[in-house]
């Protein structure tokens, strides 16, 4: 190429993060009664990471603005929604569909889990395609024939005896599977504040000292016992799982009531 | 034991159920400022088969009137609903005790995420011992002190460009993993509604109908393309695992565009 060539620089490819962002679902509420319940909705799917919210017929009208407090912040989703005529107009782009309703025994049906619609959603995104979660109006759902345009539905377990869910619930529960799908946040770590786990060594050292304190003052009174109650207290300390500034904050307290002990 | 003996049968030992269902978390709010949210917790609690709610201090008073509403039905909940002056009296009875709060960098304490947390819970039952979850205020959370006196900290994964959850939306998200726990619904399934899937054989004898008919009417243009095309025809049939009320109508279906064919 000339060096003087005025061109600009070719775009730079897309990078995979933005193909995965484009390819998030779309929230879609069909006819949606209260635009109360369309702010929540806002605020659950921004909780999730989720920004494409697209609204057939809202009843109130859009822009309405008893949406806003309820977004408590999610303006940007708001913002950004788009209302459409009707069902078709709203779905048109997408590959994918699921409907959210509560059991269609009369459809022949795929029926999912919100755990499982998660991961069928990111598996749709990795093949390149895009899905959109139908939601139904608040009293009456979605109609038999906006069921049947949907590839699966999917139903929330409740417990059978209290299954209603606002419409901004079930959003945030669909919404919260997909992005724990991706999360990789562990299941159970350890806050270390401004220490660290202790070494095997620094308990060694202290679980030495202790035991040896122990005897000293007489704590085990029948020899036998001795390895029994010691077991336990190890096991009690272990369980904790002591950082180094803990283990050096057991020691302090060991000086101390050793100190107190002696003047006696 | 004396066949006339007058004394009442012993009472039925606890079966597995009930002590399961005493072994039920409770949730325990901390100072809630709005009704509105005790209702929706309650709402919540009951969606997932919750139902021991306690309340430390809630600042409307109770029972308070605005909370009806919002709990949808979920009126037992609130009934037996509990208020208490101080933490340390509505937890006295619990063996296990979770904070749900924003992360708390400066304590040494595990953290969960609320499937984790579900799973402790359960766990927690086999062994008999019975857990809490505290919700802090509204605006301010869990203060330090009420953080340090729980077992471990729970905090749900979201964006972390938007974490603010509604109060009755965390008590959701935990009262759902709880529940997804230990249901057994299955991730996917198909509803049958009136019918059945349809047998290797129901379905064999379609495809050779089918195959007969489409070679008879000269579908298969080029012989040689003739596997492949069999092969995508056959995929597409098969990826919907039709029933068999519906190869009966793929049948009719057929019989009807051969019919309509043969007068041309």
């Amino acid at each position: 190429m000339d060096a003087a060539d005025p061109s600009p620089a070719p775009a730079p490819a897309a990078d995979d993060s933005s193909v995965t962002r484009s390819l998030k679902p779309a929230i879609i509420l069909v006819e949606p009664q209260l635009a109360e319940n369309i702010g929540a909705t806002a605020r659950a799917m921004k909780n999730c990471g989720l920004d494409d919210l697209r609204l057939v017929q809202p009843r109130g009208g859009w822009p309405n603005e008893a949406a806003w407090p309820m977004a408590s912040g999610a303006d940007s989703v708001l913002e950004a929604a788009r209302v459409f005529d009707d069902l078709d107009s709203a779905v048109a782009d997408l590959e994918r569909l699921y409907a959210t309703t509560a059991r269609h025994r009369d459809m022949v049906k795929h029926e999912l889990t919100p755990r499982r619609l998660a991961a069928e959603i990111h598996g749709h995104a990795v093949a390149g395609a895009r899905s959109g979660v139908l939601f139904g109006r608040e009293r009456i759902g979605l109609l038999n024939d906006e069921v049947a345009s949907c590839d699966a539905i999917v139903v929330v377990p409740l417990d059978p005896a209290f299954t209603s869910l606002n419409l901004a619930q079930a959003v945030l529960l669909i919404a919260y599977e997909y992005f724990q799908e991706r999360d990789e946040t562990p299941a159970r770590v350890r806050i270390e504040a401004d220490s660290r786990a202790a070494t095997r060594d620094e308990l060694r050292v202290f679980f030495e000292r202790l035991e040896a304190s122990l005897v000293e003052n007489g704590f085990f009174r029948v020899e036998e016992m001795r390895p029994v109650q010691w077991r336990k207290i190890r096991n009690l300390v272990l369980r904790a799982e002591p950082t180094e500034q803990e283990v050096r904050i057991l020691h302090g307290i060991l000086s101390a009531l050793e100190g107190r002990k002696r003047p006696r």
